[in-house]
């Protein structure tokens, strides 16, 4: 546990089954001077009518707003530059990124493109931008990554084939808007895989080495959400209930981690993402079971508070206890079809060496992992995902 | 429940033992233009060596610091606006409270003052505020107000025997430290009131009209947290981890009441600290019981989650539940010597009337009580005061 310890968020958060539609009555916080604005989504969230709902309000109140729906997943550093040059010389004074973590990351990315004279590369890494961005508004559409409230963009690099972090305060947007009703129609791949992701942040953030009581409150509070929504979630798409439970619990899985960091699962999920194009999601919860029997030995008691909030109430002695939520983990990945096998994405068993090199340079987030990994260690848990 | 809600809060909190220490490293998030700064505070604060603790590390950055220790408690307009008049010819570009919760009221105005031009009974009221102040640190002394963290500042109105709120996002500071090894020092009267405040903050939130998922999260774990610790901190208050508990429960109940406001306790309490100068944190524990007593009927089932939180783990039905909560607070009041007599502060029979007149008229916070008050139901819970 960290002895000192910190919090900051976005500076507004309003939640809530259609709250998206207080976007006019809520835009004052980002300044009184807003004239044009930039959407910046993907075609699906287009065409699910969430950029009219949008552009409606904001058109009644005098802002003119542009789409730019060019957003790929998984952004490369070239597609955001892309982006970036396009729209400079349209000098928006706010960005709107509606949509999951892809575009949420490349939202923030162009803010602060747009006010620091550099390129990606240059200011990827931790507080390495020099300038507050041009404000933004994150509206997510999954209940995932909880980006709508981290200091962190993740971008690929396609020619070294690794996903790396971008981390400054001033990607923290002014305004978030975390409204459930969008997430009604997530396809069920995206709900499973998202809501893993989500839960992995608050789990990585609960055994971190710098978790503090802080960050411990928003993962529990977050792992209990999705623990009691993330299969009714699945099932039943259409529960507002339980949706709300999965937005909220990836609003503070994303609080948790701002405040101590994820560890090993992320860090051997970035060379999945970034040299086979595994989602994100996927990728985590992929690993999830195999890091955390990894990790067993440091983090039983620390399992036995999970399991609470996971509502596993046997009595049993600690070391059973934490491998109960174990099995509640491998029960989910069954229930959600979440693939167990990385030979479905290509990887073939000469490639574990070199993937478990490039984890094993993602030191910012490895440092938080309560026990160490070697090499080796990482390419045992690649071997295990290969069947 | 609030079907659309919302957070907001400071824009950076550090925490834990000796976090003071850390301002020198985290005052880069105020800017980095800081020349001149304020420390805003009182003799005793300064001579428990508080602000030499300061004015050290601002020192060793280049940043100029004067002291003004002139802060009254439960602080009038007329001295704010005196002190405003004195500090505005020295263009101080930072403010640090350090104190409690008039101190850091005290701050917080004091730096709108600097920018608006505004008499303070002008902006009075709810988002009267037109501009942002200049920035603030605040360092709470004691774990109570959770005002380091609310867009709100009371003030004091001798003439009209009242006590009236500002509130603005523009009173957010830019930092905050919460530091249990300051409230070490803290005499035991002033641990029980402001430790029984800060509960007042979190129960009201959670069972306001305004409640939501997200001020119910940091208002049972404050209710934890303090449940815990409050009876450890008055009777050993040399306990750093009671104190990091019962800061950490204020911070959050601080939390807690800006996304749903506090209610009845604190609007009878108002009156009594505008009119019989009754500190803060003991108008509103004397209130507390009486006042949950008239709710009940409305609040039973709240009360049973209450109850969890504070650990209260008898099996009975709901009603019993709550009223054990009920007894718990009664048990403290006794434990921590709360006054339970108005007269002991002059209050008399004939006084009631005008006080409930008062109370009556602060609809911010009685819109938020679960269950309405007419006058003489206010009258009837100030004469179970006067024994």
């Amino acid at each position: 546990m960290q002895k000192i310890y910190g919090f900051k968020t976005a500076d507004n958060i309003v939640a809530g089954e259609n709250s998206i539609e207080t976007l006019k009555e809520n835009i004052g916080v980002v300044g009184n001077k807003v004239k044009r604005a930039l959407i910046v989504t993907q075609k699906p969230m287009q065409n699910l009518g969430f950029v009219d709902i949008i552009t409606k309000q904001l058109d009644e109140i005098g802002i003119k707003a542009d789409v730019n729906t060019d957003i790929i997943p998984e952004p490369t550093v070239k597609s955001i530059e892309d982006i970036s040059g396009n729209i400079r010389k349209k000098h928006y004074d706010l960005l709107i990124g509606v949509g999951g973590g892809s575009v949420l990351d490349t939202t923030k990315i162009l803010a602060v493109l747009e006010t620091n004279n550099n390129s990606i590369k240059e200011i990827l890494g931790t507080d390495l931008v020099k300038y507050p961005g041009i404000p933004t508004v994150l509206i997510p559409t999954t209940a995932g990554t909880g980006s709508e409230v981290t200091p962190n963009a993740i971008v690929t690099l396609p020619e070294e084939q690794l996903k790396i972090g971008m981390v400054s305060r001033y990607l923290l947007p002014k305004l978030v808007i975390v409204d459930p009703s969008l997430t009604i129609g997530l396809p069920k791949s995206v709900t499973a895989s998202t809501g893993m992701d989500a839960f992995i942040h608050s789990l990585e953030s609960y055994i971190s080495n710098k978790a503090n009581p802080i960050s411990d409150m928003f993962a529990l509070r977050s792992i209990k959400l999705i623990s009691s929504s993330i299969v009714e979630a699945y099932q039943n798409g259409g529960s507002i209930r339980a949706r709300e439970n999965m937005i909220l619990g990836s609003l503070y899985g994303g609080m948790a981690l701002t405040a101590a960091g994820t560890a090993a699962v992320h860090a051997l999920a970035y060379p999945l993402g970034g040299k086979f194009k595994i989602a994100h999601g996927v990728a985590n919860s992929m690993l999830l079971p195999h890091v955390m029997e990894f990790n067993m030995d440091c983090i039983a008691d620390r399992l036995c508070d999970v399991a609470r909030s996971m509502g596993i109430k046997e009595n049993l002695p600690a070391d059973k206890t934490a491998e109960k939520v174990i099995e509640r983990l491998r029960e989910w990945i069954e229930i959600l079809n979440i693939p167990q096998d990385l030979s479905v994405y290509g990887v073939k068993k000469e490639d574990i060496h070199g993937l478990a090199i490039s984890a094993s340079k993602v030191t910012r987030l490895l440092d938080n992992n309560p026990k160490k990994l070697s090499v080796k260690d990482i390419e045992n848990i690649y071997s295990k995902l290969l069947r």
